[in-house]
């Protein structure tokens, strides 16, 4: 078996092409991940001293990976890959992405979760925001307008969703870098709860 | 466990939903498919004989499902769904979807096999073409312009795929359902092999 007429370019975005991304371990054979260790993102986490001494009692560690498509930044077309969110905590905050707005802010998204348990924290420009669930089977529709966060809330799984979004949309990574979240996912008591952020900048 | 914040609303775009897809059987708890029988859509197979044989002879049968949601129909939002696609043949020719190109031409949609074999045959207007294998943990990407179509291939498993496109692309059944594809797949000496479709109309 195999494919019929393929122009056999791989990644062809003008004519079409498949790319495998493993239902097992989220992994592509083609295409590598692009990496964000604890040492890069450890200024995202609310408590900076917990970041330090975790880095200094057990070394650098990955967060999470993800996949990009070379898409070309067109409206019709559609970036996609996976995204992997490692299961750990820097104090009682959980392993997150760094979250973004789309630079296009009128452009949505969507997840579908293929294994883990985690939430997708959505916040809007003006403050408005909720925390979805999600676990195997489930998508998650990250409306326009709505910066997006994957957080890993089991201790031991990874938490792995396919994504979608359109090519032109962009990562608007710095309103997040700067300001924060309102809102935090943190364990209390050996569940996820919402705190306000205490580094939330107006 | 549960969301946090959510608007509770089903489906609400605006704020950002979540939706389960079965991975299992790719069926949602709270959207039914829209389903379409052999009796209705046995036109779009080239051997009509062997349709009108098939359906005396066994009856009507599920050819595929799929989930419509609701999406607003904007460039910047995005829907999704499950596409369902059974096991069977009519004739030689493997059960499969209508095929569409977007009424919006230029923009493109992808797929993520989540079980089964098949394949996604690829047209352009023009005539360029390819047929796309399917597994499960491969994603395919059906590029702007090309008209796209999901088929079965395997005895026995149920072909799932999970897909994304511009909320605002529309479907264009009719080109399809008119002139056809120029090609076509069917099983000759238990394999999937190319022929040209009798019954293409330039």
């Amino acid at each position: 078996m195999a494919d019929f007429n393929s122009s056999g370019k791989p990644l062809d975005f003008e004519k079409g092409f498949t790319i495998d991304f493993n239902m097992v371990n989220g992994l592509s054979s083609v295409k590598n991940t692009s990496k964000r260790l604890l040492s890069k993102v450890k200024s995202m986490f609310y408590d900076e001293e917990a970041a330090k001494k975790e880095l200094e009692e057990n070394g650098d560690r990955l967060v999470y990976e993800f996949h990009e498509l070379p898409a070309p930044e067109h409206d019709g077309d559609l970036a996609f890959g996976m995204s992997i969110v490692y299961p750990g905590k820097v104090g009682n905050e959980y392993y997150m992405t760094k979250g973004h707005f789309h630079t296009i802010l009128d452009t949505g998204e969507v997840y579908y979760c293929l294994s883990g348990h985690g939430y997708m924290m959505l916040e809007s420009p003006e403050g408005d925001w909720s925390c979805q669930e999600l676990i195997p089977g489930k998508a998650v529709y990250c409306p326009k307008r709505y910066a997006h966060r994957s957080i890993n809330v089991s201790p031991h799984e990874v938490l792995r969703t396919f994504f979608v979004f359109r090519a032109d949309a962009g990562h608007d990574y710095g309103t997040i870098e700067e300001k924060g979240y309102r809102h935090l996912l943190v364990e209390q008591d050996g569940e996820p709860a919402i705190i306000d952020n205490p580094n939330w900048k107006q």
